[in-house]
C-alpha cells in the first residue's frame, strides 16, 4: 500500500530543493534497485509490484503496490516494477589531490545524461573520484541516477570549487581544450596511473579561471568534419586513450 | 505566417510513418538549420521568428512566424528561433565493403540519442559510412537529427540487413563483444585505415546471426566495476583507439 501523502512525498523528490532538504533520492527499476540494496547506501523505503522482491531482500523495507500507483510514483515513461527511496551519501569535501590518484574534474557539466554517462565511464575505467564544480548537474537528479546504471553506488562524486581544489596539487592537470596538443603527440605512460583530467561545460568548455591550473592542454584529433564532440564522448575517448595501451610487439 | 494545416503537417512529421510517406524531416535551431541550408539537402520550407535569416539566406524559402506558432511546431522543450523541413536523402543500397573503406555497422542501435551521438562521432573520426540494420533507430527521428549536431548532413547512413552486407567482404570485421580480445592485446596499425566495426544493440549486443562474420572480436578492458558501457561510449573508445596512436618517441 501507498498513501496519497507518500505519493506526494515521492513526487516532491523529483525536485532538487526537496531532495536536498530531505537528503533522499529516487532509484527505479530492477537492476538499479538491486544494486542499491546490495550497496552500502541506506534504503528508506521500497515499493514494488512484484512479490519476489520481498523474498529476495527479506530485511529491506519493501511494500507491495499496484501498477497504477507505481506509475504515479515513477518518473520513467514506463514504470519498471520497483522504486526505492535512499539516503544520499553525506556531502563531504573531496580528499586533496595526492600522488597516485586518478581524478576527473568536471567544470560545469550541466546535462544529466552526460553526468550519468561520465559517472558510468569513471566506474568502468577505475577513476578514483570525480570532483564537480558546484554548478554541475546534481548526481541525485533521477536522470543522472538512472543513466549511471548503478555506477552511482560505487563512484565517489564530490562538489567543490575547482579553483581551490586544483591549486597547489602535485598532479599533472590535463585539460580538454580545442587549443590543446593532440592526443598521441605528447608523452604519457599508458595506463596513466595518476593525474587530473578536467572536462569543461558542454557549450563553453573549461572556464577561463580554471585554465591557469591546466598543466597539459590536450585535444582529441579530428579526422572528419564534425566541429565538436560532446562532453561525455570526449571523456570516453580521453579515458580510453589514457588507460588502454596500443599493441606492443 | 503559418496556416493551421501547415502546423498539422509539421507535427505529423514527428511520426516515422508520415516522414516515410512524405520523405521529409524536421530540423530545428540556428546551428542545425544553418548547416542544413549550407548542405546539399533540399530544403522545402523554413519558419523563423527572426528577420535576419531572410537576409542571410535570401534564396531559401523562409517565412516569418511568431513565437507562439513556432512553439506549436517545435518538438524542443524550448523552441529555438528557427525550424525547417527538408527532403530526406534518397534511400540507396550501401556500396559493397571495399579495400580502403572504414565502416561502422550498427546492429540494432535503438536509442535515438545513441544513434545521433554515433553519427556525430563517425563524422569526427572520418568514418566513410554507417550501415545500420533495418531495426536500428530512424536517422530522421528529430531526436537523432538534433543530437548529430549537423553531422547528419555530412555522414552517409544506409539501412541494410547486416548478414548480406557483411558476407563475402574483404575487410577485417571487428565486433565489440564481452568475450572479445581486449583492445591493446592484438596488433592493429594505428590509425586504422580500413575495416568494419560492428556495434551491437544496447542491451542484447551483437545478434547471434552476425557473429560468424566477425573476424576479430574485441572488448574494451575494464579497470573498475561497471558491468558495461553504453553503445555510444563503446563506439567512442573504439574509434579513439583505432584512430589515435599512442605517443611514439
Amino acid at each position: 500500500m501507498i498513501s496519497k501523502n507518500e505519493l506526494k512525498y515521492i513526487q516532491s523528490l523529483y525536485h532538487k530543493k526537496a531532495r536536498d532538504k530531505e537528503k533522499l533520492f529516487i532509484v527505479e527499476g530492477p537492476k538499479m534497485v538491486q544494486e542499491l540494496l546490495e550497496s552500502p547506501f541506506t534504503v528508506q523505503k521500497v515499493w514494488t509490484t512484484q512479490q519476489k522482491w520481498l523474498k529476495t531482500f527479506p530485511k529491506a523495507p519493501i511494500e507491495l503496490i499496484d501498477e497504477q500507483h507505481l506509475a504515479k510514483a515513477s518518473h520513467l515513461s514506463t514504470a519498471n516494477e520497483i522504486l526505492a527511496i535512499a539516503q544520499m551519501a553525506e556531502h563531504k569535501n573531496p580528499p586533496r589531490p595526492a600522488v597516485g590518484s586518478f581524478i576527473l574534474a568536471l567544470d560545469g557539466i550541466r546535462d544529466p545524461g552526460n553526468m550519468g554517462t561520465i559517472i558510468r565511464m569513471a566506474d568502468w575505467f577505475g577513476v578514483d573520484r570525480i570532483v564537480a564544480s558546484p554548478d554541475s548537474a546534481d548526481i541525485y537528479n533521477p536522470k543522472v541516477v538512472q543513466s549511471t546504471m548503478g555506477s552511482i553506488f560505487r563512484t565517489s562524486v564530490y562538489y567543490a570549487p575547482l579553483e581551490a581544489y586544483l591549486a597547489n596539487n602535485p598532479l599533472t592537470v590535463y585539460g580538454a581544450l580545442l587549443s590543446g596538443e593532440p592526443l598521441g603527440s605528447f608523452p604519457i605512460s599508458v595506463p596513466v596511473k595518476e593525474g587530473i583530467i578536467v572536462i569543461g561545460n558542454e557549450s563553453k568548455g573549461i572556464r577561463q579561471e580554471i585554465l591557469p591550473f591546466v598543466t597539459q592542454a590536450v585535444k582529441i584529433p579530428a579526422f572528419g568534419k564534425a566541429e565538436s564532440l560532446n562532453a561525455a564522448m570526449a571523456t570516453a575517448v580521453l579515458l580510453g586513450h589514457f588507460k588502454i595501451p596500443s599493441f606492443q610487439k
